[in-house]
């Protein structure tokens, strides 16, 4: 045994997504990646707004002294000001610099936060179906996740996350816009969340988070107003990134934001920025910051990723399938027509589709599909997912 | 109770550089800047060389489609191809790009080194006097580090390693050149190490690591020669970034390089690339990771650090200071003329020059100080050394 056995044992059960990617990569060397869609992994197809780009070039062009060098672990004060400056219009909340910490993207953030506020054995409470690696993140910290059903609609079901609150929970950690369902969670779901979590903190005597995974905040449709979840409950950790709304996924920048409102703010800010610097990421990449600042308003054309889910959606209804229309993100999550959702996803390479079973979100029966993809992928797609829709049974319109 | 209770103790034990960091900026806010000599952090004061600000400027001109998004875990092909191909021409061995996994900075990449290989309970040797963040890197990972002493002049005393190797034992963990004693550890010590290593692996029927942190290794003085520890032991692990060698170190851009000799390479890479994913890293930044693919024989200018060392070490000497004169790295690790490095270290704060007591290195009795700053803070400093040398009663020349 040369590698650690808690990794050894996770390295068996590998990543659906990642098993998705690797399958699809040996189907692009057989038949050219231009005939294989790939729809497996959530990589932005958009390239970052113009305006990053400028900023870049002005920044290549005029270089700061220093610009390259340590700061603060919690990260620029101009840039963390911007934030603020962002948040507090957002939710009229009174943010200032010192509740906002950069990171090493969201995924940077949430192990940040966790390491923060978890002792071992502590639980987190998770809606379901969820990203897997948030389960990584739990038990890096030595905390244990607690999986709760989403209603039918893949909507919160508050009742279901009260049952599951016990002495030993923590947290709560919810995504919205969600990966890898798209739903967007509403504000009266939101109300009941934080009027319940309020209560039990009276019941138990402690103090319940609410972390939010909000990397996907700004990528709504249909006019849809995002929630400020900061609104419906104190005790919030927002944890994002610009890796969706800015493409920015591979540079690693984001930031964890605690609410003005969260008793023993100043200590777990202490805590997280702590954390931030011990386990590694030391501060968020000093360039990115920089680029980042003035540009908390900017965004990729998010219309672009409506026509797409609009393509894609419409399609896929009109062959037969059961798929609920999300409102963010950029998934969709439909049922497969038989239980096996391996089996279905199987079906679907054979025409040389890419997808990941809804297993590897713990949601048996289901596949998503990540469509950051060119249009002209999802168009040539659309002849496979009819002929495996009408293969089992599907009835199109 | 509302955060961690291991991170609550944490920051109860706070950094003593940060501690001296934070006084100083007070002493800074009290004085001007101009008037505080700040040798607490080693944050390069080097800009990084121009064939790095050329290759940003590039990029920035004519972005490729593509460069801010997801790419493999292990980060891009070109690049760990180029260190590869450095690596093979330092050491002789084959290396190839599979051996090479990209990290957010040396920090990064150690956390995810002792997540692949440690179990709760592991425990990793380290030679004192260390970088103290080590300590947590190694408990993230549910491990437990253990001090051996140097020698007097801190090269390495590999009879204590052996005495400390025990069943527990899962690796060793060297720095050199060392922070904070600037110290090479020599090849007949590396020699030496290695057969002991090899040995024990036989006693006890397991197989150690060798961890090295190689973030000096380019800041060399006196025309040393870096011994390649790939060569003394095959079971070797090489992190190291580009934050010294490229003054980058807030863009957060390293690297972990397996030896190819080392048995079971492909399981243990497997398993840093899962823990460079799972702790949140993801991959490390993707705009930098293309900036330094073509700069692995570039450096900022050594000579310039080599100047910093020989006045301050020559000044340091002359007021008659016990100091070992160190070949790398940018630091002095002088006997502080009291055994209270702390009261001692308070002394030269009222000179306005800021340094960290030993004890914050596992040293009591020691103080450190990171010369990689102007020249000219440097020379203003020097009546303060002297003045508190005198008043110590060391016998200047």
């Amino acid at each position: 045994m040369v590698i650690s056995r808690k990794v050894k044992n996770a390295l068996e059960g590998a990543s659906w997504v990642r098993r998705m990617f690797e399958e699809g990569e040996e189907l692009k060397r057989l038949h050219g990646a231009g005939n294989v869609f790939d729809f497996s992994l959530g990589n932005p197809n958009l390239e970052p707004p113009p305006s990053l780009k400028k900023a870049l070039k002005t920044l290549a062009d005029e270089p700061i002294i220093g610009m390259h060098r340590y700061m603060p672990n919690s990260g620029y004060s101009e840039t963390r000001k911007a934030i603020a400056e962002y948040l507090a219009e957002e939710s009229g909340l009174l943010f200032n610099e010192n509740q906002v910490v950069m990171t090493v993207g969201a995924a940077g953030g949430l192990n940040v936060v966790f390491k923060a506020i978890l002792d071992d054995g502590d639980e987190v409470i998770v809606p379901s179906p969820y990203f897997m690696e948030f389960k990584f993140y739990i038990e890096n910290c030595g905390g244990q996740i607690r999986l709760v059903e989403t209603n039918e609609d893949f909507s919160l079901n508050v009742m279901e996350i009260e049952k599951a609150v016990n002495n030993r929970t923590k947290a709560i950690l919810i995504n919205s816009p969600n990966n890898p369902t798209g739903v967007v969670y509403d504000q009266t779901s939101l109300k009941k969340l934080g009027e319940m979590l309020k209560r039990k903190n009276r019941e138990l005597g402690k103090t319940l988070y609410l972390v939010t995974d909000e990397a996907y905040r700004r990528i709504v449709y249909d006019g849809v107003k995002m929630p400020i979840h900061f609104l419906y409950y104190p005790q919030t950790i927002r944890v994002t990134s610009h890796s969706k709304d800015l493409s920015l996924p591979g540079e690693r920048i984001g930031y964890v934001a605690v609410s003005p409102l969260c008793e023993g703010a100043d200590e777990l800010i202490s805590a997280i920025i702590f954390a931030n610097r011990t386990l590694g990421f030391v501060n968020a990449p000093a360039l990115m910051q920089r680029l980042v600042a003035p540009l908390q308003k900017n965004s990729i054309k998010i219309r672009e990723y409506e026509e797409k889910r609009d393509l894609l959606y419409n399609a896929l209804k009109s062959y037969g399938y059961h798929v609920i229309k999300p409102q963010g993100a950029f998934y969709l999550f439909p049922k497969a027509p038989i239980e096996d959702d391996v089996t279905f996803v199987k079906e679907l390479q054979s025409k040389h589709i890419l997808t990941v079973p809804g297993r590897g979100f713990g949601k048996p029966g289901y596949f998503r599909i990540a469509y950051a993809v060119e249009a002209k992928t999802i168009e040539k797609s659309l002849p496979g997912f009819k002929e495996v829709a009408e293969k089992y049974g599907l009835k199109g319109r």
